[in-house]
């Protein structure tokens, strides 16, 4: 079973508009509610590709039932805990005239410190019966800096592989505890290690602590820096679409494949097919298996020969 | 007791953008949730002017829950109908750069005839205790086209008097049923007639069967046409600031002076001072008390003579 962890589960709503107008009203013509935070969406992916999965993670409140209850009607399993402060929305404005989409992210409840022991107690249960882990995206206000630091340990005690996914100070303190995979993307690859050269910044990443580091770099495919060897893989062809999910696609492909121990060509061949198979649909969480089954066959994989990438 | 029917209960979710950019994501900093829906403005602002009100309408689903906790939590009796499906909300993006707001109005959930009728039968009970009941905003799909008119009839049957504040077609079928008031504003007016003067506008919605009209027209004021005369009422100065719970605010004052049986004269003025000084708040159900108590001397009222304006 591949655990995922969302410590900021939402509900994503959508909302469609005609034309989005800055300093106007607007009809809302089309609502969609769907439990999301990167870690469910996840979840979706790895159920798509028939893998047994299991979410965990904090969501309270009256939109944490929401949360719940579309997760129920989504045949995913779940083992979230409740918290006392209601569970982020985040809104998604299309404007159909021009198909852009206007994210607005709340930042979450508080969570308080009994919460979070209640938590990491269901954790390490969980855990026991996890062969890989994935912790995705922010947290929420009030969790302990080093609250993925602690989850990738415990994890580790347990015998589980563990994949990372986050930015900023969360992802800088989790390094110490030695997560086997990191997946930012370029921005955030950039922002934890002030490098501009990706290869540079996955070395430093990978100095700090990471065992690997696989970048996602959009349209460009991805970028690994492993124990054994560092790789470019490609599709071969850019994907236009929507580009939300794709680092979550990535994500369940790369613990899919550390989940069977398989060699790390394999693996990013499946990552940059995944990730651009699910350009091409309008939500995250969602892939076109039609594409995916193509592109795993076409990904060009380059075997990255420089010194200074291996180590 | 003034009765104020919001038959598509909101909550109102304000959320703070450091600058709204159509086609990116926002990092939300601040969420403000209340309960909303003209009617539940209206209550506010009677509560405020010290008045016995009683919220009532249809709000159901979790949100519906958060509408009544937000009202309780506020002071606000309420005798809201729960139905089946979750109400709705309306999410303004207020961009702290440029102090734009930005609105999104969902339309609400569908209302099924069972619904409806245990809402009437309640509605019916409430309304004896009623001297006024106020009938503000949208109504949610699945309502009878004639749900107003239904609504003033079981009301002035009862005894109470009846102010109607909608748009589009629930006005117009409603204005058979004799709406003792009905308070469109300038495009309201515009659409429901055809005419874009105000005073041919307003006396051909007391043709179709409006006892009273007071149209709001912002910063100009309220042109009344009345029974008893007409009339323009204006503050002596323009304010500048939120005028989305103005025309709440006005229909608060022109309820309290129908409950109290005063003379127009004074209706109008009380309501030109309460709309003017909602303006200067930035919240829908507020008003500034200072500028309402100097504003209700200074109010400029001017009766309009010509023939044509009375009948």
């Amino acid at each position: 079973m591949i655990l995922t962890v969302t410590l900021n589960a939402a509900l994503d709503v959508t909302y469609g508009v005609d034309r989005l107008v800055s300093g106007t009203s607007h009809r809302v013509g089309e609502t969609h509610e769907r439990a999301g935070g990167k870690g469910i969406n996840v979840a979706r992916v790895l159920d798509l590709l028939g893998r047994p999965t299991l979410v965990t993670g904090l969501a309270g409140g009256p939109t944490g039932e929401l949360i719940r209850g579309e997760l129920r009607a989504s045949g995913l399993p779940e083992a979230l805990v409740p918290v006392g402060g209601d569970a982020r929305r985040t809104v998604t404005v299309v404007s159909h005239a021009d198909g852009q989409a206007t994210v607005f992210n709340q930042p979450g409840p508080r969570v308080g410190p009994g919460e979070w022991a209640e938590f990491t107690a269901r954790y390490a249960r969980l855990v026991r019966d996890a062969r890989v882990v994935v912790l995705s995206g922010s947290t929420p206000p009030g969790l302990p800096a080093d609250a993925y630091a602690r989850l990738i340990r415990t994890a580790a005690a347990a015998g589980a592989r563990t994949v990372l996914d986050t930015s900023g100070p969360a992802l800088g303190e989790a390094l110490g505890a030695r997560p086997d995979l990191v997946k930012p993307n370029a921005a955030e690859l950039a922002e934890a290690t002030g490098h501009t050269d990706m290869t540079a910044a996955a070395l430093a990443l990978r100095a700090a602590g990471a065992r690997a580091v696989v970048a996602s770099l959009g349209p460009r495919g991805l970028e690994a820096h492993t124990p054994d060897g560092a790789w470019h893989a490609a599709p071969p062809e850019a994907l236009t679409g929507n580009p939300t999910g794709a680092g979550d696609a990535c994500v369940a492909a790369l613990a899919a494949g550390l989940a069977d121990g398989r060699p790390w060509r394999r693996v990013l061949r499946e990552a940059a097919a995944l990730s651009a198979a699910a350009v091409l649909r309008p939500t995250a969480g969602d892939v076109d298996p039609a594409a995916y089954h193509r592109l795993r066959t076409t990904v060009r994989l380059e075997e990255l020969h420089a010194p200074h990438t291996h180590r």
